[in-house]
């Protein structure tokens, strides 16, 4: 992982501050900012850690580049799902695993809870962030694989997580 | 944010320390350590998300100045309402979002769960924390809002967050 | 805690690495790593909080070692319990606590949430981890104490929190 003695604070800050940055995005359902946190061409997707682990290449949501993430958005908000409910991520355990030329592979845990209109509060999802970031201009997903520890999906087909 | 082109890690790193030590005092039961988290005329309040969007100045909880602090502390310990529960406190993307001369403007989402007497641990609350945070001579809270995302409030008056 | 008047970011930055590690070994079901984030006579347990103020020297679960850490692992293995679910740890608020010459003694809150086989998710445990962590050639745990938030413990025999 170093690539010299000196562990990298300074990569670690960055990606603490990307992750910290979209969380806060999505849980102030600042929805349209989403895809900003992404390259132009950068890959989202949600897997099971099921079917990750079976090799079967069958997101449970995906998107490529900005662009297909502004539709997503766009009918989200037409939709009109989103509204009624909030959400709170609470991400964890930050580790860079790799460093290439221009981009840093990491690892992260996440809990996501959700708030009903009624005020009740329910664990929604968890699961780990799989993401390669690239680093200039300013740090960005070049992909964010969102690998969620549960089989179920009735409605995280609705929201990014 | 940044005033310079490096990093502030030195401000992270005290902004995340004070986030750690209020929150173990809080789960440790340590309630009259509660107001020295805070400056001498810091502010303190709870509020929900919803009050807060529509702008309306109507805190589930608030108290400013540490006196007013303590003798919160102390009714809640002549209630006796506290003793029979754990809180644990779970911080994450704590977020530098500003500095002037002597403050830091952070925000930080929060996780709390409430574990009862026969052992059963639930879901109680979770939202934003919006601090103030003055630095010199040590880093204390100046203002510290607690916005939560549920607008259901039975027990939260009991205890600062 | 601090020796000079620098806070120590390595430090910091070496134990919440430790700890991520040490989480995505578990609930990514490498069982068979575990042992390893310990010295060669690290100990572990598990205790509630309520034993632990009561001084009570009763941990619901000890390994001295890690030959007794193998063990335990293997029978777990053999016994088929862990397979059919999923852990995933939240771990925050990480206070180093003080230094001595080759040791760290250090503070941190985790939340450990289960996922059934059918998709439900559970909250599982809360509590904090007191550690000492031996830092040369590399951080290990030469002691970690995890002191559950609850008195339950059904299932908390099963796996290593």
């Amino acid at each position: 992982m170093k690539s010299g003695s000196e562990p990298d604070f300074s990569l670690q800050f960055q990606v603490e501050g990307l992750h910290a940055r979209y969380a806060h995005a999505l849980d102030s359902d600042r929805l349209e900012a989403w895809p900003d946190f992404f390259t132009e061409s950068g890959r989202y997707r949600i897997a099971t850690a099921e079917n990750e682990a079976r090799g079967l290449p069958l997101p449970v949501l995906s998107a490529e580049g900005r662009a297909m993430m502004r539709d997503r958005v766009a009918s989200l908000r037409h939709a009109n799902i989103y509204e009624p409910q909030r959400y709170r991520h609470i991400v964890s355990s930050i580790l860079i695993e790799g460093i290439d030329r221009h981009t840093v592979r990491s690892v992260a845990s996440f809990l996501v809870v959700r708030v009903m209109q009624d005020g009740q509060t329910l664990l929604f999802a968890s699961g780990r962030y799989l993401d390669r970031i690239a680093l200039a201009p300013e740090p960005l997903y070049a992909e964010r694989v969102v690998v969620c520890d549960s089989r179920r999906f009735d409605t995280l087909l609705a929201i990014p997580l």
